[in-house]
């Protein structure tokens, strides 16, 4: 419970001469000018830590949002915040934020961070790392007497999980409208801010302006496999895909899976068989990153004598493109006029309300960040995320970018999600000389 | 309440004559040996009647057996059963059972009739028609003073659209075990049939020996569109297809839908997909009247954002041939053995408990029915029924048959099931006759 002030280290090495812009040194060749490292143990230790809070006798972890578990893991995580000399206050949206002076309180703050909440049975990695290695920056800043130029602010976001809340009404996105939606807490956004110390009544109070934010740097696992795949150790973050969703319904009719000849059939699940596959061509026809997914499927009436009726599917694509999102949906509409025709099925598209943007980093931080991590003797590689992240709110008021480590076995959203301490110290390093690059620049 | 005895009409016409064996006759011309006809209305009016038990405010029928709509249902049939002079009782089984004395007692009964249980939002027609046919008979045999040499047993059988429990516990294939499974109702078989009167902690006691019943023929609608399609009023049925189900598992890899790449996916519906249009491709490329149906699936965890980790499907096979049923599903496990490979997937087979094998109705009754058919004027067509039927069961122990008409549209287990009145009074005239000529052969 000791506090440690920042007013005690302010006798520090010269840092913090801001020069706005970015050097031609990040394409050259970028020079560390310290070399402490950030604990490696320290981390490890505080992902297990973090790992007790909504973990079953199994194993399996459901830290979702405003669930006793989260409330109880944010707790947790503030105490560790206050140890380290923050004085973490919760905004309207229930994010937390812990702010640490700079040298010249006349210079917009950095912000790092991300979130602590967790997908049903889901992993120990995905936010957790992000939010502990941000926490470990200020440590490492504290044990080595550095007072940056610029204030700090770490951030860990409220409800990343269930649609990315809290960096939503961050940037005055969340509606009173959205603040009525059910979250898989079973309350209400509303209710579910209430719940770990928001003020939903309010919501608009913690919307921050274009620009008053220098920059904002998010670490995270990669949730995918290609790192791993491709032995690389970090992962500079081009962008964050777009993701539309679109209800694809199938309408055949019901009949006697017994006294229906072959030849008489009007099957949905056949049509839909079909589309789960044209969707999958369709993808694989164009060059890039793109995605593709039938993820749900709701079969009626789903009995084994009765030809099914009506099929319900949630299609999702992801790009980094808008515009090929709408391309590759076109082409998908085109197969399934074929394949309506050819099942004798009708088949229709309602597109989902819940859209994100495709949101490009900015170009210096991925620079910086790159040079950071090649001066570390890391291996990097430019990369988009094909999965949504409070960053992608962020580039749309700061200078955003993120950066990502190897998810072993590409796998996320599960109890198996794994990433080695070595690469989330490497991370966290990458993240160190970031900030402490971007506070010079 | 006005009860008729049999008695006051046992001064007849000339009828039964008893010659075991079939003549020649049926191939050359049958020839009517009265003129008399069922009464049309009368069926069109008690389908209507019996459609009042167990439907909802929209209009659909929820006759489950073993709900109070089916006791109801039961107890309104057994009425009018009296009214006909029949003195019906419940047997072990739940089976309602009414016998008309015919001029000969030491001669084994002709028996005839259906069910009236419903599937959920099913039609008015399925089980109804041959019920109501059944009863028709009768009535039409008091108007006329007809008596038949053989004593006449009209059976209703207890839980056709649950498993054909009624008939099956006749046959003798009813376990103990088998009596402890939920039905649809909610109860258990055993609780069930105690329900509708019947007498489960003595089972046994409802069954019939091989060679008891002299003959069964029931009439039924079609459940399919082949009669309609090719315009033919009569369908005699040859067989009724044996069923086989399978619960095919599909198990790939639940993972993150935006940051797996194409190629590193493992997704189960993907491959489920595959085999679905397997199984059709399978189906249709051998000869003959075969059906093969995926009629459920789960898909899990189910959620836009994440590719599918397992897929479980209940696959029906249904043929008039045991052989052909193992050979082709013999066909989709090696198509399964490659989509299997293709997708980095596992596809599993578990064959299920309920299986119904092929039951061939009686040659000589086929043609006693084709012939009847024949000689009022109707076209006919010899031809499986896809559909299972309490008959399958009774074939075991008797000659047994299968009269169907036309279903509108080839549709059943539906609110839409519709059969139209002179098509059902064809078909109870083709039963009558049939009954006519059994009795004197």
């Amino acid at each position: 419970m000791k506090r440690r002030s920042f007013i005690k280290h302010s006798s520090l090495t010269a840092l913090g001469v801001t020069v706005l812009g970015v050097t031609d040194s990040y394409s050259k060749g970028f020079v560390l000018d310290n070399t402490f490292k950030v604990n490696e143990q320290r981390i490890a230790n505080r992902i297990a830590g973090l790992s007790n809070f909504g973990r079953d006798e199994k194993g399996h972890g459901y830290r979702v949002a405003y669930t006793k578990s989260d409330i109880e893991g944010r707790a947790w995580f503030m105490e560790l915040m206050k140890k380290a000399g923050l004085d973490p206050i919760i905004d309207a949206a229930g994010n937390i934020i812990g702010k640490r002076k700079g040298k010249n309180a006349s210079l917009k703050p950095i912000g790092f961070g991300s979130h602590i909440d967790m997908v049903p049975d889901g992993g120990n990695y995905d936010g957790a790392l992000g939010s502990i290695a941000a926490l470990e920056i200020i440590e490492i800043l504290n044990e080595n007497n550095i007072v940056t130029a610029h204030p700090l602010e770490l951030i860990i976001f409220g409800n990343e999980e269930g649609g990315t809340i809290g960096s939503k009404a961050m940037v005055g996105e969340l509606t009173t409208d959205g603040l009525q939606q059910k979250s898989q807490s079973g309350l209400t956004l509303a209710e579910g801010i209430k719940a770990i110390g928001g003020n939903p009544d309010n919501i608009a109070s913690c919307i921050r302006k274009k620009g008053e934010l220098y920059a904002w740097v998010e670490l995270h696992i990669e949730q995918g496999g290609i790192l791993e795949k491709e032995s690389i150790q970090v992962g500079v973050v081009e962008g964050i895909v777009g993701i539309v969703h679109w209800e694809v319904t199938v309408e055949g009719f019901a009949n006697h899976a017994g006294s229906t000849p072959m030849n008489m059939r009007q099957d949905a699940l056949l049509a839909a068989s079909k589309f789960v596959i044209a969707v999958n061509e369709v993808i694989n026809s164009v060059k890039g990153n793109q995605v593709g997914t039938v993820g749900k499927m709701a079969i009626l009436p789903g009995a084994y004598n009765v030809i099914p009726g009506k099929v319900v599917m949630g299609l999702e694509i992801r790009d980094l493109s808008s515009e090929k999102i709408e391309m590759i949906i076109g082409e998908m509409q085109k197969r399934a006029t074929i394949i309506s025709s050819d099942t004798k099925t009708k088949i229709s598209f309602e597109r989902q309300p819940n859209e994100s943007k495709p949101a490009l980093t900015d170009k210096k931080l991925q620079q910086t960040i790159n040079a950071s991590a090649k001066a570390l003797g890391f291996t990097t590689k430019f990369m988009q995320s094909g999965a949504g992240h409070d960053s992608q709110h962020i580039a749309s008021i700061a200078p955003a970018a993120m950066i990502f480590i190897p998810s072993v076995g590409g796998i996320s959203h599960s109890p198996k999600e794994f990433s080695t301490t070595p690469d989330m110290a490497n991370g966290a390093n990458v993240l160190l000389q970031t900030i402490l690059s971007v506070d010079k620049n």
